[in-house]
């Protein structure tokens, strides 16, 4: 295992507004606890206290438009508080750490979505977290016109995020797909347009795969 | 002139607690308005609304301890706005900015200060601020034991810094001063234990020659 996770895993939760991550990230938690880990459930923005504040200013609509610049490095911010303190912390504890949303979505929302840089976004992001990368990340894959719906009707509160225009959804989506698709040995993507038990049992089998490789935590 | 400047000018108050950049960028602002100049008076952390907002997570000390990284985002997400929003619109505009406190602030708390790779620092600021460098810095030099004094009397709430010990603000001074002597052509260091209007007339002999060279703004 990479030396810099500690005995710990690192799982990650990505994708698009819809995809049902909060959904996918407890039940993953619910059967990880019933196999006798110890998991730190987590997210980002807003994974410590600097974090919800910091969370606050990025997701509420009277922000108003935030220069590009700006918001990769608030964003960047509170990754690197989140890593420091919680994630780092608990991988070194051996435990496991489930987190929603991690420095892709960064790089699929700013970088395709929002045109900056994508080298320099990166780096950024790298340097914010030290460069520690999850063990798996999973990505619940859903067609933006299916998930923007979904999201309205949970209301979880993007709404900066969600009143982007379709395109930009499609993008972040596309770009999703492609970090995955460069790295398959670290990603497991998942069509999310289906009942949640039947995702589950992918991701289920996912993580049994790799925990073991890992060894116990 | 530098082709990033536009027409206008930028001058930056520096220095440790209790220069007396507050007083200086006042006056300051008072002589250049009276010569004429269209002036933007601002400041970092918290030239922004959004600024702002990261200003009161940075300066209470409720906030507590961040992650030295964290603390570095912040600060640049801060600049990014800032610059973006502020400094380079006046000076396409042929304005003159005088803002207290810039990069060199986080490079000589962050850097000097607590222990943080200096050149990550410097690459991460000069990506936030878009490589915009002043055309004058004015670092206003005071013994840490005297402007820490001055500054507990001024109350102007930087709890949080103001509290780290003397050592501390005497390793920002120095990094002042290294950063002041390694590009001597764009700053002036002025001994700031001294009445304030004489300090003011060396700011404003410096700005007399720059702004000549500048040119009509």
């Amino acid at each position: 295992m990479p030396s810099d996770l500690g005995s710990g895993f690192f799982l990650v939760l990505e994708g698009g507004e819809g995809g049902g991550k909060s959904t996918q990230a407890a039940r993953a938690v619910e059967w990880l606890r019933a196999a006798g880990r110890t998991v730190v459930q987590t997210r980002q923005p807003g994974g410590t206290p600097v974090g919800l504040r910091l969370r606050e200013i990025l997701l509420s609509p009277e922000t108003g438009t935030l220069d590009p610049r700006t918001e990769s490095l608030v964003y960047a911010a509170d990754k690197a508080e989140h890593v420091a303190t919680v994630i780092s912390p608990a991988l070194e504890r051996g435990e496991v750490v489930v987190c929603d949303r991690y420095v892709d979505s960064t790089l699929a929302y700013q970088g395709a979505g929002r045109a900056i840089d994508a080298d320099e976004l990166a780096r950024v992001a790298a340097w914010a977290t030290d460069d520690l990368r999850p063990h798996l990340t999973v990505v619940l894959d859903v067609d933006p016109e299916v998930g923007l719906v979904r999201a309205g009707r949970a209301g979880d509160g993007h709404d900066r995020i969600e009143a982007e225009p379709l395109e930009f959804h499609r993008r972040v989506r596309q770009h999703f797909l492609d970090l995955a698709a460069a790295r398959p040995d670290e990603y497991l993507v998942v069509d999310a347009d289906r009942d949640p038990a039947v995702v589950h049992a992918e991701i289920r089998a996912a993580l049994e795969a790799r925990l073991s490789q890992v060894g116990p935590g």
